[in-house]
């Protein structure tokens, strides 16, 4: 993998217009934020400003070509294509058989709940993290166990003594964010035993969303779930293309369990649900995890990398900003209490000032009161002009 | 509309070869029945062997040029559409805050039972119906309850005072399937009016699955549940583009509900499931249900009416077999009944020798044991050759 300089083109520097497309990320950014779409940069909803690989787009159109759009046949490819995926990039390899294919990971995530917990029943998060998993649990009727991470230095680790103090016997599953969204942390061999231990000390239903597996900067090395010993029996994998090669509008991701009693019960609401994925996403899900999705994940990987550069850089020139250390994905966590200012004071300055529409940190639950979360999946003349933008807004602390 | 003879030429008319396209209907045939791909005729699953209307490709097609897939905006123009549809077609206007946008009708048939019934709990189902619903209900862990349909003459009808014997006080939801798979009714106000009252007098829930609701014939008009009176409070309905349009790839449907407290209980599973749509099926979905998806829709009504009469003639001409007259949708149910010949070698003839795939009636609950399913929307020139075929397998018996 070669790095690339803000000065080697890419294709990942070509700017496509999304909005007016019935993009959540562009076309929402005005109602929600108030930001203008007029010159807002959108840098909140976990989606890229990339197309994915050209292999992707010649599914798809395929498909379209084609013209009769009635039931698919099964997910029996896709699945084959995740092993396969799995073996090459993150050395384990999945049995197709244990694949579900859901309507994406939220959809996964809620079909755990409802399968391997009752209401009232306590699911544990480690905060700040993804809001979307809270969401689900408390529309479901359980409660959210938030068990705040510490910050270490610059970035987030565990503190499982202080989470074992927290647990009341209540507790059925936890969500472990691996890598992390939103602090960017590639977890260690050691903090990952450190969670199945937890797991199994608390026992716990341990789902691993892994969504952003294959998104690791340079040097990084994401490990599986699956490679801790002595789990199996209570893991529950989340896997996606949707992430790695922006297909989310496709809504197809995997759960992969490998236990047969954790995997009935899945299947039994699985079924109970009517759940099985669309055309669009099976073919583009299966073209995307080839030859050709992998060479284009390595160059993407090298792009980003560019992209957190050039930001984290330009946050560290505002005094009393910090941005984490991003080891994986493409959503930066920047830490805005060293400014000592009010929260509607940053927000009036990133909104409005700077125009910039961001996830702000609250909604990731405890822990996330002082941050923004930064999407970098765009063109790198954007994450330009969006550092200029915030050194321009907080100017008068330089 | 005017009625086509097989002799005007049609773009229905025109062979698109489906094996080798992951289609479920051409591609499993072979698996499932033991029908052979190479010549065997697929007639069973619920999908047209057409493409749809210009204007739903053309969409794709947009979607997939663009080449950007992240997450859509959100579901108002789909809901919006639905809204003005039903009005144009139908009748009555849903409120476009009362769609939800599952993925498909067995997904949200899956979401209502969880909403409104418990484990254990009846579900009446009026069979012989849909098979899917019996699945879902079961997978879900709770009770089927089947209410026969009566054969009066030709046609079922219902049979209210049986079924209220049949009552226990554990029932709590129902699903009238309307117009009717497999039996082709297209439901009278009289007969509509007994449902709803038989729903009231058991406290039911009235899932209205009238997913069929485009595909009438010449003559025959859809009433839709929501035009009988007093029955708001306990309604739900169900309806799609994926029939009346072949999109059923996409995964998309819709469930409609008036009365706040039934929706607030839909809500918040659909929101504890994370279900939303793919930018797929909302943007094939949202251009179908157009000027020129209802011209479509129009002219593939007088097409399928052709296919029907066509095969009604063919299987009158066959001693002892008879078809129910086809009021709505393209799936024509056959009574075999009258041969007098084992399920077997019914079997036999039809697959083996006529090498035609098509449902069996028991899995269609009560009622269906002497019956088979066949799918009539496919070039007419493929319906002839059935009815050549069947002629032959029968052909002792003339
Ligand atoms: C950790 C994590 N899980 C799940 C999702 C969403 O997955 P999906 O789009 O498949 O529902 C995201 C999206 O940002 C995420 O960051
Ligand atoms: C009555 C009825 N409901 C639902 C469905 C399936 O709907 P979907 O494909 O949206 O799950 C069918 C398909 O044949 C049907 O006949």
């Amino acid at each position: 993998m070669t790095r690339q300089t803000p000065h080697t083109p890419s294709r990942f520097d070509e700017i496509v217009e999304r909005r007016g497309t019935d993009c959540a990320k562009w076309d929402l950014m005005e109602p929600v934020y108030g930001v203008p779409a007029e010159d807002g940069l959108a840098m909140w909803v976990a989606d890229m400003d990339f197309r994915p690989p050209r292999v992707v787009q010649q599914a798809l159109e395929r498909l379209a070509a084609h013209g009769i759009y009635g039931y698919p046949a099964g997910t029996r490819a896709q699945d084959e294509a995740v092993s396969r995926w799995m073996t090459e990039r993150h050395g384990w390899t999945p049995d197709p058989d244990h694949v579900f294919t859901t309507h994406g990971l939220v959809n996964g995530t809620g079909i755990c709940v409802d399968a391997y917990t009752d209401p009232g029943d306590g699911v544990v998060l480690f905060t700040p993290v993804y809001h979307a998993f809270a969401r689900v649990i408390r529309a479901a009727g359980r409660e959210v166990v938030e068990c705040e991470l510490t910050l270490e230095g610059d970035s987030y680790v565990p503190d499982f003594e202080a989470w074992d103090a927290q647990m009341t016997g209540r507790e059925r599953m936890m969500i472990l964010c691996s890598p992390h969204n939103p602090g960017g942390r590639v977890w260690t061999r050691a903090e990952l035993e450190g969670w199945a231990a937890f797991a199994k000390r608390h026992d716990l239903v341990l789902v691993s969303d892994e969504i952003h597996c294959d998104l690791t900067m340079p040097g990084q090395e994401h490990l599986a779930m699956t490679r801790i010993e002595g789990v199996a029996d209570r893991l529950v994998m989340l896997t996606a293309t949707t992430k790695t090669f922006n297909i989310a509008g496709a809504h197809i991701g995997n759960v992969i369990i490998a236990d047969p009693e954790l995997r009935a019960r899945f299947a039994s609401r699985m079924g109970a649900l009517g759940i099985s994925p669309s055309s669009f996403g099976l073919a583009m899900a299966t073209a995307a995890m080839s030859a050709e999705g992998a060479a284009w994940v390595d160059e993407l990987r090298a792009y980003l990398d560019g992209n957190r550069r050039l930001f984290d850089e330009g946050i560290a020139a505002i005094p009393g900003l910090r941005s984490m250390p991003l080891e994986a994905t493409y959503l930066s966590w920047v830490d805005f209490e060293g400014l000592g200012m009010s929260r509607d004071e940053v927000l009036e300055r990133v909104e409005t000032q700077a125009r910039i529409a961001v996830n702000h940190g609250p909604t990731f639950g405890k822990g996330g009161d002082h941050f923004l979360r930064f999407n970098l999946a765009t063109p790198r003349a954007r994450v330009k002009e969006a550092v200029k933008r915030l050194q321009a807004a907080f100017a008068d602390l330089q």
